[in-house]
């Protein structure tokens, strides 16, 4: 296979996970199933194939000195296109990707990072970071308008390495590049692991993470990568900015902050020292039933607000469960966990339950008695804990024949205070069904689970799913572009914020200019134009660079 | 008594505390002592008084409109005029205080804060915000230079009112200016509280703590008052800058945390949303002796990375078990706490004892076990954990009469990652005492305590003392300057940071452009340039403004 100078193994240029990768009878079943209930029917559709793109003719010439590093295959400028968004999926079952950029760039270590930023600022050719290309915001497209040259994505596959443990402070310095199994299988030959495990986990790197601000694992303390991060190095046009390797400061407002969700816009993030655990050898977990999803609601704020900090605390509404398959949408189902290398977690998950009790959870005893592991037990992924962590895994998998069949399935995620959480609930959901209803003309599916939890609010996670009336991908995009654009809105109208952990991209602008303060959105573009003063880098996220506005792009933008 | 617009009670404008505090005779004991082991002696000396001081004529005249806001009283203008490090004092003790401001400013609102920017822009003058006063790294000063035609202090006391108390998400919108016991008290009637006490607490606003990014209460978890901003309300000079209340984003960089560690550089932090706690109900405690400080450190390091969160987890060295009044230097001690208002501690309490243990800690297991408390308990301040709280409180009172005597006391705060521990604690106290001991030709004493604890470090608090040779404040002061600057400098070349939480100021600039990589410090010029273009707030503090350089302003920098 020539058509590439990614080492990886290929990925699906037109959705999620390895271009192999097929689902098995009992999905396709359930597919079936899922596909009707929408009214969305027929024959699967013919996957999108690589002959059946034409891609315009890259604009500028490589560098000489570079060329090694720089791919126009068809294969790497169509993966590097888009991300995994419903949109980005839609647009390559259309045939019609957005612009792919002119050239792939693979960077063997910093200094090529440096070269291309070097070469990219002389020429007037936007730069978009690439990690792992799971994005579903729109934060690795091509932006369109602003005059530049030339576009070319940064791919940072080969910069995947960890560089330094130190397992006195739990702590490593790794290169941006790594995938999550990459860093996972690299750290366990030290006995150490991150344990931030986004969905996109397997496809999506710790340079991704940190500057789109990913959520993990943890449902209390570490939610984000944030708290894992240490220090940052970020490649600028200006040069290479460092950050100290630290436990904690308050020396000023903190730099690696600013880096922390810049989403490209200031450099190309090329390395990071993050804090580590060992990993777990206590666990406990209970699966637990509430027929009353307002009673659900109070014990997980009960349970945010005792201290016990479960590592777990997911609640899924009852067509959540049906979604994720572990339940039959009879009641809500409340996924508890706790987690340690230290100590058995007795105490913990007892007094959990005591204020499950007292808010009407149900759950089986015994199956919490057995879920209590120690040192020599092996991990075990059983009950609903482990059906749910599977089907959330396979989820993104799902989506693909769904997308090529005409449906609609979108999620949409935020935060909100918990005196807000009941109103806004019932409101996100009420409005997002009416905008889809009045869209599609068709009934919509629109289910919740809550996938982190803090002592003041909670972040729900919105999932929604319909057909459209022509069963057409045309007429999903069509409406999905309304739908989008209206949910951005509602979420920030009603109190919460634009996303609490998949980044803001292009797709996300119009509810992030909603909800941060202009005179903040000037002082990060101010600090852009420092940094990157002739604005190359991923023109189109965040904010518009001084200079060259930009409004939307992407798909919302070009439509 | 006219002599103040202030409408609190009269603090001491040359020192810590009100105007009429004393030490007890038992303090006073002490103190001589003390005073002795440093080789600093002779009878008390007076204590300044106010008419000992001539200060400058103010240099500009009020708003008619705000003229009813403005005092240039003496007393007014001294008292804001420093903070309160050791050099504030010494200068007050030597009746050489730094410029003071032309005028103190008490806005009754936020619309007086904002026509007070607009005054001041119009006409070049710069705007020192003022919480509490009780900086020690000079940051509530009178920067010189910068070709301000005046200079304001903009004291925020009269806004000190909860706005609005949300008891379901706990939290609470509380405006600057409140004093900790002035929060404190409008908290304790909904029944919750902010349990943030930094050793300024009762002398320090919320506001100052947020701006300085303070350290408090907490050991682990919640180690700044960072974790405990919700959202906040800045009036710059280009307007008022809001955030959204929400417990968890990630939609860009976070913007609270450009105004967290701002100090007044680039707005008035007028309100905040703030996270709060019911008061705790359980506690349970413990004070720990170690021979061996190695394996103190180690057992630290264990219990930070245990998972369970002690709120307590202080390790004074056995020189700091002296100063603090709770040892006879021949141990090192750590005050080990838990506090919960869900559960009983005794779990949590029972490993931490038994990782103590491991490391070969001794403790009254009796004690301890007494030291359970429960619902219906009082709080308990008995043993070591509460002479150690209560000298900590005092310590800021002791010194006054120190300075006045000639002695040196000082501290400097740092953070450092675990691996390096051992060799900073060695190095930096030895290049201390060295620096000490060559300035001043006296033997210095320098102790240790471990304020702040985290899975992958650690925050020693050093304070040192040392006397002169011939014992005046003018040579103290003197060594003093050379002390500090060595200081900034040592800690920052081991790895560590200028400030872990008392803030940069002015005196800490020199060890912050060190640390602190210069393409963040240009965009946080660049960001401060946007809100504030005519440079008038705060000028001198952690960057030069855009277009005036000043450099090192302060008490270091008109060495």
């Amino acid at each position: 296979m020539t058509h590439t100078l990614s080492r990886r193994p290929l990925r699906r240029f037109w959705g999620w996970g390895h271009a192999d990768a097929t689902l098995s009878a009992q999905e396709l079943s359930t597919l079936g199933l899922m596909l009707s209930q929408l009214d969305v029917g027929g024959a699967l559709r013919p996957e999108p194939q690589l002959h059946e793109f034409t891609l315009a003719p890259s604009r500028v010439q490589p560098p000489a000195a570079l060329a090694h590093l720089f791919s126009a295959t068809p294969l790497d400028r169509l993966n590097h296109s888009a991300g995994k968004s419903f949109a980005d999926c839609a647009r390559m079952w259309l045939r019609q990707p957005p612009p792919a950029p002119d050239w792939v760039v693979y960077p063997d270590n910093e200094q090529d990072v440096v070269d291309v930023l070097d070469w990219a600022v002389r020429h007037n050719v936007a730069v978009i970071p690439y990690g792992g290309g799971s994005s579903v915001c729109g934060g690795v497209e091509v932006a369109v308008g602003g005059g530049y040259t030339a576009a070319i994505s940064l791919d940072m596959e080969r910069m995947h390495r960890v560089l330094e443990v130190d397992p006195v402070s739990r702590a490593a310095r790794v290169q941006a590049g790594a995938l999550g199994p990459e860093l996972a299988a690299q750290l366990k030959t030290h006995g150490l692991a991150l344990r931030h495990f986004p969905q996109s986990y397997e496809f999506s790197t710790l340079g991704g993470w940190i500057v789109t601000r990913a959520g993990g694992h943890y449902a209390m303390q570490y939610t984000h990568i944030d708290d894992f991060v240490e220090c940052t190095r970020l490649v600028t046009p200006q040069g290479v900015m460092q950050t100290r390797r630290l436990p904690g400061s308050g020396a000023g407002p903190a730099p690696d902050r600013l880096v922390l969700g810049s989403e490209g816009s200031l450099g190309v993030l090329t390395e990071a020292w993050v804090r580590l655990q060992v990993p777990p050898v206590f666990r406990a977990s209970a699966s637990v039933k509430f027929d009353d999803y307002g009673a659900a609601a109070q014990c997980l704020r009960a349970l945010s607000q005792s201290g016990l900090n479960p590592s777990n605390c997911r609640l899924l509404d009852a067509m959540e469960t049906v979604v994720s398959g572990v339940g039959d949408g009879s009641c809500a189902v409340l996924v508890l966990g706790f987690e340690s290398d230290d100590h058995p977690l007795h105490a913990w998950m007892a007094r959990a339950l005591a204020l499950v009790d007292s808010y009407g959870g149900r759950y089986d005893a015994a199956a919490v008695a057995r879920s209590q592991e120690g040192p020599g037990s092996q991990e075990h992924r059983i009950g609903t804990a482990g059906a749910w962590r599977d089907a959330f895994l396979r989820m993104p998998y799902w989506r693909d024949p769904m997308v090529g069949q005409g449906a609609i399935m979108d999620t949409v995620e935020t935060a909100i205070t918990w005196e807000r959480f009941a109103d806004f609930y019932r409101d996100v959901r009420a409005e997002l069904a009416a905008v889809i209803e009045r869209t599609t003309g068709m009934e919509a599916m629109v289910s919740c689970r809550i996938t982190h939890v803090y002592p003041d609010g909670v972040a729900p996670y919105f999932t929604f799913a319909c057909g459209t009336r022509d069963g057409s991908v045309a007429s999903a995009l069509a409406a999905w572009r309304d739908i989008k654009q209206a949910a951005n809105a509602v979420l920030v109208a009603h109190g919460g914020t634009i996303t609490h952990h998949h980044a803001v991209g292009r797709d996300h602008r119009s509810g992030y200019d909603r909800e941060v303060d202009p005179l903040f959105r000037a002082m990060l573009a101010s600090a852009k134009h420092t940094v990157d003063p002739q604005a190359v880098m991923n023109p189109g996220v965040l904010v518009d660079p001084v200079g060259r506005p930009l409004g939307l792009t992407g798909v919302l933008g070009s439509a």
